[in-house]
């Protein structure tokens, strides 16, 4: 497995900086201050934190310190590197007033602090933009798209492990331990804190594992996602084990979640609201008279786990092909039982393709299985 | 092994309330908007996600969503819960207007895209202000203590699991996920990546594990954090597997690093400046002649993994009884070798306790061990 630290891809480099500069001569930026990890990534190839890259006219910047000296020059092939010894606002603001004297923009991302820092340090006048990167992350190149894939792979193939070793008695910690084992395993991170919930606790959706045990007959429900090569995918499953005597209604629910979860991937493609998705997916939960989940049906998935496009009822972004996001659908009824089917999608030219397709999707597990106890 | 879903004990809180109020009027603010995820579970209990506090002379309240509603009625027993359905700068900004006429602050952690839609939604004036609740944070309490003596604790039998699992062939990945199985099956999460880096790449301070294997004869690093109930530890230790040509100068420099840290641990004392630390660990390796590491000397520890006080020659900040933080003195030759040793501090009245005194901390690890191959 390759590890986290290839440096970029130099076509993919300069394209995205093409575009980058297009958007800021468009909006009259000379000069671009990028604050937020994943935008810094993205412009720099950059992937450790505590840095901003500096985007101009004539060249790429990225501002770190010594922790991340080696890694940023492995990392960033086309961008100069500055190993800073003062704070991250005093050393862009040095940076800023040798570059520019006009026209220099900094993401509204920045925090108020560093912004009155920044202020204090820039000899010319510097406003706040709206970002300009995080809006060219949403639509992936084909690198990025191979890059997501496997990620769902990895994740995929994890769980795969990580179901084959489930016992009577284990913790929902201890189940935690294993899935994030066999994708430390595989070379890749996990993208967020794993969700593993047994029977009713799967009712709250960012359930923190505890000690819980699972019983013979009972419900799982697992909520995880891989970091690999900086890319993220995001997978929910969930489980019937033995036979528990609320099975037929669990199987019930079950069958509207993923009723309500294919009526979302049918409705992507190109061109269509996103809202549209969510309001695809709620409707089958409103014909079958059951309570619709409080959140979002679904994220983009990229550097960053949650990420453009927003797809909700409230959303104002439109599909586009190469957008790659979560369909999450779910119904939570506390103290009884939490079901959630997430699968990651990306937009094609005519439609959706469900990437995470190939992933454990029977929710029946035997037990106990031949072999095991 | 207690999950962390539990209530925060009620006089910790109420006292917390007391002091901030007390600061809050000192500053002249009547109602105090607080967006850091951190100074938020210290004033609400809260422990999830996407969530702000707001602090008034008459209540707590937090603005969470739907997402989090049961595990904030779980945590937050002394404040009103407030399940947001918009955006959490138009949920704040609605909560601020019934609140308050005047002397709204927000902190200014918050970022200046938030910053602009609550002062589009507050119908008074709304002022930044320096951080309230992070400097509060920085002197822990007993019940704090003792919670990061268990993170710290756990952290250590972990390591000890890991490191008993060691094998010839193995990769920094693999090694990296024993460590964090055995941390997960112990109840808790990690605090951040765990970076285990073998022979010369431990010389890039935040290395990426990857898939080089250990040779029989190899030098280890191993640099992790625990969170347990919301409270963060972070040791490293190194380790001379085998017999490698140049263990001799390994265990010179290694020595050194030793000393460095055992300068810098008895320089701690309350009332001392922080940078004086620094400068005891830095004499040891200037009196060596040995070039000294690109890092700050330390950072606080608590509900993040890098608070007050900062351990550097440029910190400001004076010790003070109940501080926790870091001691990590390191020596960094790129393509040779990498050594750090890094202990957790608590600041005593007399002095230090070093709370992973007992973690272990002889590097040499016998190859190979009898019984494994």
């Amino acid at each position: 497995m390759v590890s986290e630290s290839e440096p970029m891809e130099n076509a993919a480099f300069k394209n995205r900086l093409k575009t980058l500069r297009l958007k800021m001569k468009q909006a009259r930026i000379g000069v671009l201050l990028i604050p937020a990890q994943a935008d810094v990534a993205y412009t720099t190839g950059f992937l450790g934190e505590d840095s901003w890259a500096v985007v101009s006219t004539g060249g790429v910047y990225l501002l770190t310190d010594g922790r991340y000296a080696e890694q940023a020059a492995g990392q960033c092939a086309g961008c100069r590197i500055i190993c800073r010894k003062e704070a991250l606002p005093e050393a862009a603001g040095r940076l800023l007033n040798r570059l520019a004297r006009s026209r220099a923009a900094v993401e509204d991302s920045v925090s108020c602090a560093d912004y009155q820092r920044l202020r204090r340090c820039v000899k010319a006048a510097l406003r706040t933009v709206r970002p300009v990167v995080e809006g060219l992350r949403a639509v992936k190149t084909a690198a990025e798209i191979a890059t997501i894939r496997s990620a769902v792979r990895l994740g995929c193939d994890s769980l795969s492990a990580a179901v084959a070793s489930i016992r009577h008695g284990m913790s929902e910690s201890e189940l935690a331990a294993v899935l994030e084992y066999e994708i430390r395993g595989r070379g890749a991170v996990t993208s967020f804190e794993t969700i593993v919930a047994f029977g009713s606790n799967a009712s709250s959706p960012h359930h923190k594992s505890g000690t819980r045990k699972l019983r013979k007959n009972d419900f799982i429900l697992i909520d995880f996602g891989v970091k690999y090569k900086g890319y993220c995918s995001d997978l929910t499953r969930c489980f019937i084990v033995g036979k528990p005597s609320s099975a037929a209604y669990y199987r019930k629910v079950y069958g509207t979640v993923e009723q309500a979860r294919r009526a979302a991937v049918a409705a992507v493609r190109p061109n269509v609201a996103a809202a549209e998705i969510d309001a695809a997916a709620r409707a089958v939960f409103h014909a079958c008279k059951l309570p619709s989940y409080d959140h979002g049906t679904g994220h983009g998935l990229g550097l960053k786990v949650h990420e453009k496009p927003v797809i909700s009822a409230t959303s104002k972004e439109t599909l586009r092909e190469g957008m790659i996001f979560t369909i999450e659908p779910a119904v939570y009824m506390p103290g009884r039982l939490g079901i959630r089917i997430e699968d990651d999608i990306l937009v094609t030219p005519s439609g959706a393709r469900v990437l995470s397709g190939r992933c454990r999707r029977e929710p029946l597990l035997a037990w106990p299985a031949p072999g095991r106890t």
